[in-house]
C-alpha cells in the first residue's frame, strides 16, 4: 500500500503539494501519552523551510492543527489526525511542467500512472513538502521513544564529494548546520553555496544513530529492522540508496575484520566493535543502531534540461523558476529522524503489545 | 510480519535450518499458469551449495516437493505451496554454539527475543538456506515475468576490494563465476580461495539489472519500487546494504551531472542516461531497473573468536567447525534474482490484480 | 488495524463525536474518476441528523471539506481525504458520563482499554457519528461501482418484531421511510414513535442487495465476500448479526431445500433461486448479492438505568440527556450501502488492479 | 488476501481436497510455549471423518506432521508448519463434477474465477478438508489461551428446525452428540438420520461461549471481536450467518429491554444480563463472548439435481455419488472452537504483543 506504513502503529499520509491540506493519521498509538506541542513545533522547524540560506524560499508555518487522537494534550487511544493548510502555493509556477516533465522528478512517471488527472503542481503527493506530515508522526514517535530511554540523532556526514569521517559522539541537531565536524561542515556549506550560484543542487549522505535500543527488537526474515527502516526511509523523496553498520562498506572486508565480537562490559553482553549497526539477523543487540541514507541531489534546478514535450510528443528544453533548495540533505536530517522514530516504535510495540 | 511478505502475491517461508522440511506458501498467482520444474531446478541449482569450491560442502538435494497449488503443471490458484526436506543435517556440529553465540550472526539475538526454547541449531530460522524456499518462490516468479517480457539478471560485482566495473550487457548467469569481465573474475576467485586458506571469509556485492520493465509499476511513499525491493532484498541474509540506480554515488553528484535527460527513441520517451536505475518518485519509467545488494563476509569462519558464554556470562572463545560457505556472494546471485522476481511481479500484480 | 479498512482500496477513518473534526482518508482510487459532490450531497443527507422525527435533533450540516486526492472534480490517484468539521458539540451533557458508563455503549470498555485519557464526550471515536466519513467513502464508491453497473440498494425489512417480508423489487432510498411495503412502514413508524414516547428505543433490521455484480470476485477461505462484508458491516456502531442469502434460515433446511439449482437464462449460468444470496465459496455467482445485518435498539434512552460509579465503584444510575436516535436503523440503511460499496470495490480492484 | 487471516498472529491455510497435502502455517506464536500433541490428536478426532453415523465415510488419519516451529515440544518462535498428508483419495468420483457444477457448491464460481486449470476435484481449494489445518491452528490457540484463563466451548443448538433453548452451562465437547439438552439432542439425530435416508442433508446452528477473557480485548470499528470473528468464521465453509450476543434477537427489542445493566459483583464491575455477548463497541466486557453461527446444508446431496454442463452450455442433471456429511454442523463444532481461538489468541497478542 503506497501512503500507509507499519504493523501495530499504522502511519497514513495524505495530501499535495498544493491541495487544500497536508497531513497524516497515526493510528495505534497507546492512549494516555503526553504530546508536547511545543517540543513537536522545534522539530518540525528543523525541517520547515525558509529557514536556512540551503532552503527553499517558500515560506510555511507548518503548524499541524490536530483534528482528532489528543485530548487535553494527551492521546486518547484513537487515530491521531493532523493536518497542515497550504497556504503559500504558486501554482502558476508549475503550469508548463505538465507538459514538460523534470527530469529526475516524478512528473513523467505519475503522468504515465495517472494520466491527464494527476496533480502536478508541485510535484503533488511525490512533493518533499509530504516529508513534513512525515515528520508530526515521527516527532510524536521521538517524544515516546525517548520516554522509554530510545534517542535518535541525525546528521550530515557527506556533501557532494565531502565527508565526515568523524564518529558520532553527540547530538548536533541544535547545530545550524548539523555536521560532527565543524570544519568540514563549512566545506559543505560552501559546496551548497557553489551548487547555489551556478542555479545547480548537490546530494549528500545522512547518518542516523539510535541509542538506548533494547536487544531483541525486530524480527526475522522480511520483518528485520533493516527491512522495517529501509521500507520506510526509501519512502523519503530522493533516498537513492539504505545502508546498515558499515553497509557497503563490509563487503570489502573478511569475516574476521568484520565480526563484532561479543565481550562483557558491567555483566552486559556487548559488543567490542559495531560494524553490524546494532542488528544481528534482523533483530536489535543492544548496541547503537547505525543506518545511512543517500540521498541524490534536487532534481529540481535552475539550469536547463532536456525532456519531452507531452503534449506534442516532441524533444525540448525545461527550466525550473520556481523555489527549490539547492540542497535537500539539511531539511532531510529531522526527516530520516522521523522515519526511524516511526519504525522503531511501531517495532516497540509489535513486541510489547498497546498494554506495553 | 516477520516470514510473509507482500501485497497482493503473499509469500509465506518456513523451516529452520535442522527442522524437518522448509518451505514457502505462495499466495495470489493467477491460475493457469505453467510451472517448468525442469527450468525451475536449474534455477534452484544456481544456488544449491555442494557445486562449486568455493560453497559450502554440505549436500542437499534441494529438490522442492509441490503439496499444493499445482495442477497437471499449471497453477490452479490455490495456494502453491512447496517443501524441500533437510536431509543431511549434523546437529552436532552446533550444540557448542548453544551457549556460545557465533560473532555476527543472529545466534546472541535469537536468545535474546525467543529464550532457551529457541531453534539454535544450524542458525535456525535465520539460517542461509532458508533462501531455498525464497528461490522456488523467486524461480516460479521469473517465469511468469518472462512470459510477459520482463527478464531479471544478476551478476558480481564486487568481491572484497576488487570491483567488476565493466556495464551490464548480457546475463552471465551460464557461468560459473557470474561475473562480466572474466579477468577480474579470476582474481575474486582468488581472493575467495585466499580467504578460505586463511579459514575465514570475505564479502561482496551483486547486482541485478530488470529489463523489459513497463514504465507506470509501484506507487509513490511507501509502496514505491525502492521500498517494495529493499524491503525483501534485507530478508536475505547478509545484507547490509541495498541501493538503486547509480545509489551513494548519487550522493557525490550535482543536480545537472545526476539528472536522467529524457528524450524519445522510436517514438518512446527514454531517458539519456540512467543514473536513477529506472525509478522516479518510486514508479517504474521504463529504463531498465538497477539495484546493488552489499554482503558482508559470512561471519561462520574457522579462526578462534571472542564471545560470551551464555550459560555462565563469562568471556569464552568459540570456532566454528560447520561446513560453511568462505563467500556467500557466489550464491547471493539467485537469490537477488529471486526477492526482485517476488517484488516485482507483486507490484505488477498490485497494477493488474488478479485479472491481468 | 482498528480504524483501517481493505486491501486493494484502504479506508481509514478518524475522529471523535467532539474532537475538532472526524474524517477518512480513501488510498488506492483509481485516478481521473469523476465524483459529483452533489450526487454524495445527496447520499449523506440520508445518514444526516435532523431531517427526520425519528432521528436525534443534533444539527450537522455534514458537508464534507475534501483535503486531497482531488483535483477540478476527479480523483488524481493520491489519497483522497475529507473531513467534517464537528460543529454542534454540547460536551457538557457528556460529564457525567465520564464516570457513569451508560449500559449497552462502549463507554466501560473505553474505559477500561484506554483509561482516564480517554474521549468519553459522545462517545468518541466509537460514536455512530463516525458513520458519516463512512458514508463518504461509500458514497465515492457507489460512483464509481455504478458506472461499472454494480448498483447497491439497502431498505428497512425489520422494525422491532414487525417484518416486512415483501421481496426487493426496486429501490427505496427516495422514501421517507426506506421500505418496499408502505403499509409496513407506517406500522414500524408507529413503533418507533412508540419507542420514542417511552423515552425508549427500538432495533430493526437492513436488508442490503447489490445487482449488476459479475461472477468471480472474492476469494476462497478469509478473503470471501461473506468475510470482507461482514468485517466491515460489523464495524457499523450497534450492529450484532449479519447474514447472506438466507442466512439463518438456510440453518433450518435440508439441501435439497436450499440449494439453487443451476439454469440457463438467455444462455447465460444463473441460478433458479438465490437462497445463497449470490455467493458461493466466497465468490459472486453473478446473481444479486444479498446480505441483511441486525441493529440492537440504540442503548442511549431517556429512562434511569443501573450502572456502576467508575469514580468510587459503587451501584448507581444513570440517565442519558443527550440528543440521540430513538431508532438507529433509519439513519442506518445508507451506511450499510456505504459498507457493502466499499467491501465490494475493494474486492474489485483486488481482482482487476488499478489498471482496470 | 483469501487464504491469510490474522494480524499479529498470521495464519495461512494451504492445500486441496486431493493435491498432495494440506496444512497450515501459523506465524507469531510466542517461543517457549508447550503444545501437546496428544490433546492436539483428541481435538481434531472431534472434527476428523469416519467416527460417527452422521459424517462421511471418508477415512483419513488426519495426523499432522510439523515440518517447523517445534523443537522438542515446544514452540521455537519460528512459523509453525504442519501438514495433513491426503490420503483415501478417490478422484474418480468427482471427474464428471468436472463439467457439472453441484448446485449449493463453489464448483461454478470455481470455474469463472480460475477457469480449466481450477483443481475441482473434492472442491479443490474450497473442500470442508480445509478445516483440519484450521483445527490444527486452532487447538494450539486453546491450548495457549487454556494457560491464560481462556476456555473456548462450542454446541450445537439446532438442527433443521429443531432448536436446543437451553442455556450454555457447561462444556458438551465430551458428548458424542455435542448438545447441552439430550433430549433434544436425540431428536436432532433422528433429523439428520432422516436426511440421510432421503438422500439429503440438514443445516444447523453452532454456538460458541468464551469464558475467562479479560475486558479491554479487541479494537473500535473495523478491528472489533465482532469483525475479527466472523471475518474467521465466514472462512468455515456453509457459514451463511454470524451473530453475537442475542443477535438478530436483538432487533427485536427495546433498548430497555437489551441494554445489560452494570452491577458490581464481588467488587468487580460485570453485567446483569448478557445481551451484548461480552463485546461492547467491539471491545470485551469482561463477560462470557458468545457468538453463533448458521451453517446451511451440505450442498452434496445424494438426489439429482438441475445444472448446466458447462463443457456445451447445456442444461443437464448431476447427483453427487461422492462420500459426503448428511449433517456437516456435528463436526462444525470443533471447528468453530478453533476459528474463535485464532481470533482471540490474535487479538490477545495485538493487546499484549510477543513479549505478553
Amino acid at each position: 500500500m503506497s501512503s500507509t506504513y507499519g504493523e501495530h502503529l499504522r502511519l497514513t499520509i495524505f495530501g499535495q503539494s498544493h491541495s487544500p491540506a497536508i497531513g497524516m493519521t497515526l493510528e495505534g498509538l497507546p492512549a494516555g501519552e503526553a504530546v508536547d506541542l511545543q517540543e513537536l513545533d522545534r522539530f518540525l522547524q528543523r525541517r520547515a523551510p525558509g529557514h536556512s540560506p540551503h532552503a527553499t524560499a517558500r515560506k510555511e508555518a507548518d503548524a499541524p492543527e490536530f483534528l482528532s487522537g489528543i485530548r487535553e494534550g494527551f492521546t486518547c487511544g484513537a487515530p491521531l489526525t493532523a493536518i497542515i493548510r497550504n497556504g503559500d502555493t504558486r501554482s502558476r509556477d508549475y503550469e508548463e511542467l505538465a507538459r514538460l516533465p523534470r527530469p529526475g522528478h516524478a512528473d513523467y512517471t505519475a503522468w504515465v500512472k495517472y494520466g491527464p488527472h494527476r496533480d502536478y503542481a508541485g510535484g503533488g503527493h511525490f512533493s518533499g513538502r509530504l516529508t513534513a506530515p512525515l515528520c508530526i508522526a515521527g516527532g510524536i514517535c521521538l517524544q515516546l521513544l525517548r520516554r522509554r530511554g530510545v534517542e535518535i540523532h541525525a546528521r550530515i556526514v557527506q556533501i557532494g564529494t565531502i565527508r565526515d569521517e568523524s564518529p558520532f559522539t553527540a547530538p548536533v541537531a541544535d547545530k545550524p548546520f548539523p555536521v560532527s565536524d565543524d570544519a568540514v561542515g563549512r566545506a559543505m556549506e560552501e559546496a551548497i553555496a557553489q551548487a547555489k550560484g551556478q542555479a545547480d543542487s548537490i546530494g549528500g549522505v545522512v547518518e542516523c544513530v539510535v541509542t538506548g535500543l533494547p536487544a531483541g527488537l525486530g524480527d526475522p526474515m522480511f520483518g528485520g529492522m533493516e527491512n522495517r527502516l529501509a521500507s520506510i526511509l526509501f519512502g523519503i523523496p530522493a533516498v537513492k540508496g539504505v545502508e546498515f553498520g558499515d553497509g557497503f562498506a563490509c563487503a570489502g572486508r573478511t569475516g574476521s575484520e568484520n565480526n563484532d565480537p561479543f565481550i562483557l562490559r558491567n555483566g552486559a553482553v556487548v559488543t567490542a566493535s559495531n560494524h553490524c549497526g546494532g542488528i544481528l539477523g534482523g533483530i536489535s543487540n543492544g548496541m547503537p543502531l547505525v543506518m545511512r541514507a543517500a540521498f541524490k541531489p534536487t532534481p529540481s534546478i535552475g539550469k536547463p534540461q532536456r525532456t519531452v514535450d507531452l503534449s506534442n510528443m516532441t524533444e525540448a528544453e525545461v527550466t525550473v523558476h520556481g523555489r527549490h533548495d539547492p540542497c535537500i540533505v539539511l531539511r532531510a536530517v529531522p526527516c530520516v529522524e522521523a522515519a526511524a522514530a516511526v519504525a522503531i516504535y511501531d517495532a516497540w510495540l509489535c513486541e510489547h503489545g498497546y498494554k506495553e
